[in-house]
């Protein structure tokens, strides 16, 4: 939670830059090998000219949305601290809407390879499947809340504490759920596209390795966004700016 | 963390009982759901006399000691809050232990099925064995650490209040990896052994609902481990014992 005291300084800030930028750092390299594997190893991209290929966008996408740049968006109220209380919930909004978008595109890619494909794949049977759905649909519950009650400025300020714990709990839960989706996708497709997994060929360990950084790029996000010390401080504007939202409300 | 002022009672208790026997719950539902599936729809179990039925142990081990009492391991300073911090340790320490020989027999059981097959089937090539062996060396790490630094009464107070955050940091890390390779277990399962996967047959569909139930029992573990108000507040006693601890030590 990011109650305190207004005016007082966070905890303990040590190490915060480090694992901040930890982050980043292993989520380009998780991104850049995404698209390194779909290229090299799967053909590269394409739209619903060629199934196959069409498919190659669904990682990549859904990596960059749900995992890259949510992991930003639950990062902003760490990393730009000191920021007045509105530009926050901006940027943290915008990068929602922006994995959202990224989401729909991802989303459609797999849903036209299954569906153009010759014969037809069903949708929606394997295990990845009903986990990735529920993360997308949870985080969609989110952000159709999330904005009613923080960003839109009629809600009551008891209204906005009361679901601060329950809006933090869901939005974790919900890249929690992505990144087992991620490492289910990346399983299912090793074993259904290379019939030497078990030799671990160049591809199985290039899909391995991305599936093992991503278990440390989220055990960082999780640090980062868990550490009590790193919690951002209200500050003197914040109760300036309900002020103002309030009489606007 | 549990920390706070001593005597003080937790913020907020309600709904503690309902999450914590619903966590119960959906944890003896999952176990009874893995060993009907292994037992009506992979044949039962044997040892290494039959390689291929004492794989069925892996899954039921791992799930009762990685998950269920791991999680019971984990919500220990929840569920018993008043009871001595001495109780609670060993209770929370022999959870741990159940966890640990439970994990060396479900490990023994998939390496032997896997040596034993004929031919032998290639051990820790998948993205699972990765990501469950990962979450297995991080638990032991965790033990070692914890015992040496909790249970053990030389070591000094100043070092358990540093190491708690980390104790308690990778204590959940080791959990939602467990309930990650959990997931990709059972999909590779139902890859590997189901060639109608994808039509989605009565086993295929038991093997999603458990794998649903564990999605929604970690989520009720982690909404109770992870509420603020549901934290264990030191007691008088703890005091007394930390002193007589200092003189042993």
């Amino acid at each position: 939670m990011d109650g305190g005291t207004v005016g007082t300084d966070p905890r303990d800030l040590e190490g915060f830059s480090l694992f901040y930028w930890l982050a980043q750092g292993l989520g380009a390299l998780i991104m850049v090998l995404v698209v390194l594997w779909t290229s090299n190893y799967r053909g590269g991209f394409a739209w619903s000219s060629n199934p196959a290929l069409e498919f190659n966008w669904h990682p990549v996408l859904m990596s960059l949305g749900m995992i890259f740049i949510y992991a930003n968006g639950i990062m902003t109220f760490r990393y730009m601290r000191y920021h007045r209380k509105r530009q926050l919930k901006l940027v943290h909004a915008c990068c929602h809407v922006a994995t959202f978008l990224l989401t729909v595109v991802g989303l459609c890619a797999v849903f036209d390879s299954h569906n153009l494909a010759n014969p037809p794949i069903p949708n929606l049977y394997t295990l990845h499947s009903w986990v990735g759905l529920t993360a997308v649909i949870l985080f969609c519950c989110q952000f159709v809340v999330g904005f009613a009650s923080f960003l839109f400025p009629g809600a009551k300020q008891s209204l906005r504490a009361a679901l601060m714990p329950v809006h933090r709990y869901f939005g974790m839960l919900g890249f929690l759920l992505a990144i087992a989706a991620a490492l289910m996708g990346l399983l299912e497709k090793a074993i259904f596209a290379l019939p030497n997994y078990k030799e671990l060929p160049g591809e199985g360990m290039l899909i391995n390795c991305i599936g093992a950084l991503i278990v440390v790029f989220a055990a960082v996000v999780i640090f980062v966004v868990s550490n009590h010390g790193y919690r951002r401080v209200p500050m003197a504007e914040d109760e300036t700016l309900l002020t103002a939202e309030s009489q606007l409300g």
